[in-house]
């Protein structure tokens, strides 16, 4: 490829120089690459959130991309820098559980712990690896170094806990607000794939207050000010309202458990 | 063209993977694109708004720039995605009336209607066309597909309301708030062109409970504090302030009423 | 170079289309530059501020890059525009001081007053010289003019006042806050190299109210909710909250005075 794509996900903002001094720095090492903003406005030190990002946006750009995540609320300390190979795709991150979403979906991968000093940049801070280590490390990977000659292979990934849904009685689990986005969508724990009765029969999801029944196949099909169900782009089922903010109207956040039930046919309710 | 320039402008905001995702399924068809972002914080669903800051981008970019807008609040609803190709730039968007101001300055256009979905990313969601619809087909036609392979050439897009000013008396005209910047200037409808008497002669724009009367030819012949008149890089007549919100200082906001008329010389006021 | 990185920093926003417009008329002239963010949210019209970004950005940076601010309140009047080679980099900027930090690093610098129209975007606005002039020119230099053809050299750069540390008793210096990133650290203009003492021995960092006494190596060595000083990624003494906003915490903003002291061994406090 002859321009190595290098995705960016960070905690940064955009208030700073520091997205660019990670891209001064990638591109010093390779002045080919073409870095990609994924997201600078993960909420400072949330590694739930940036897996959920990364998980999304990875797998819309084409093999031999280089994604490279620094929310590191660990800078400085022994967590580990680390390099992953999954699915043709390479990631670059410490290892603090950023990846779980992403390597959920691709269990055959391999990892190494990005130790080499002669491919970080010099001296290396202790509280800027983005700029010092990742970025670089990006830029050696885009030049076509090995893997294996950046550290050695290992096999402890550290990993988030399972934000899948649980089963809690016949009909019925408990799943959570996995991202609330720029629109007020609530993106839910249940996917589309897993739960697809959700829209085929009847159904009950509970949001903290509030209970929805109704199911859309587009945004179009709603009243204004109603909230409901709808297939997200993320692959998850969503609670949107149309042209509002779900999660507004509904007062959720990131993290609110959510319940999803069966409804039998006939039910009152 | 080597690198073609695809400029992206939607109301995603930047919190979220979604602009990445455009970006993504870009380069995944046309690895040599370059994607420009225009803005990402159009107010959700305000369409108006993203037909003011097109009008203003497209023609600071080189022939052959493909321009993407996807502020689209009927996603999933049977509005059509076109392809508009006017003075060598090409337009990708919702046919929901986001090109109008563009197409006011470029009345020799051809659109086509976007259906081919061999050129689609598969499969399509419901709710990001986005990525899905738009992006995809920018890369492609920076690949050098011919329009006419993309669907049937249409004749009847849809039009916002013209936010030209309209003539109240002799003398006299309303016109209305198109824009606010981020320094608080008061883009108005007023265009230099038609309006040359404001600054050679004396006149009075009233905004709210405000009138203003005087015109300088740049922010540093001004007083601090003081609202005036000024011709912006819009090409239009705008209210600014010194270093300074003129928006915040006369609580105006887009769409507010503005009435300019011409003061006969000797009046009092 | 074949593609020349073109980085820019203003106080333009995001929410405009005003750093896609000068991105435009960058790649007008220049259709292989790649043009880099360093930030586009500094405060509207704050040169000082500015000046500390691109202090820490542009060493990122491979030499060969050119370097384009527009914090420039003075748009219009008679300040000059000029370009500044030093260290194989180059700055294109209003001479309005905001090139103060970068070449306080770099003494060895010539600088030119641009005044080739020819080289400009026509017309002129007289609000906009961003798109109209600074990204214009610096797509000529990317595309390989000398400076001399752009302008003449001139010797007497505007200078802002210098914000090094005072000297206020023995053993005692007057700071102030350069800068509060997104995190809330506080960075000051203590800088590491000459100010060795602290963390080396005993000290007291004066911040309003506040005193600190603790410095840590990196964040993770500090408790949660405890205000400390480290040596940030800038080179300079930084005081930073583990995991939340020092500055928030300690209501300090840019700007703010601070006083540092060395603390003899064995005092009370």
């Amino acid at each position: 490829m002859k321009h190595p794509l290098i995705t960016l996900l960070t905690d940064f903002g955009h208030s700073d120089h520091y997205v660019a001094a990670m891209k001064g720095a990638l591109l010093s090492v390779c002045p080919e690459a073409q870095p990609i903003d994924v997201s600078h406005e993960v909420t400072p030190y949330q590694i739930a959130e940036a897996a959920y990002l990364l998980s999304q946006a990875w797998s819309s750009f084409p093999p031999g991309s280089i994604h490279v995540v620094v929310v590191d609320p660990g800078v400085g300390s022994s967590r580990r820098p680390i390099l992953v190979e999954a699915a043709a795709h390479s990631f670059i991150a410490p290892d603090n559980g950023v990846l779980t979403m992403a390597l959920d979906a691709i269990p055959d991968y391999r990892a190494w712990h990005l130790t080499k000093e002669q491919y970080f940049r010099q001296p290396v801070s202790r509280t800027f690896h983005g700029r010092d280590i990742f970025a670089p490390v990006a830029g050696h990977l885009a030049n076509g170094i090995a893997p294996s000659a950046l550290g050695d292979e290992v096999y402890d990934l550290l990993r988030l806990d399972s934000r899948r849904p649980v089963p809690v009685s016949n009909g019925q689990w408990r799943g959570l607000v996995l991202h609330v986005d720029h629109f007020g969508n609530i993106v839910t724990s249940f996917d589309r794939n897993n739960f697809r009765f959700v829209g085929e029969q009847s159904f009950e999801l509970s949001a903290g207050e509030h209970r929805l029944y109704r199911y859309y196949r587009n945004y179009d099909a709603a009243r204004l000010k109603e909230c409901f169900v709808i297939t997200g782009s993320s692959g998850y089922l969503e609670i949107s309202m149309k042209q509002d903010s779900a999660a507004k109207e509904l007062n959720i956040f990131p993290g609110d458990t959510l319940e999803l039930r069966t409804v039998q046919q006939g039910n009152s309710r």
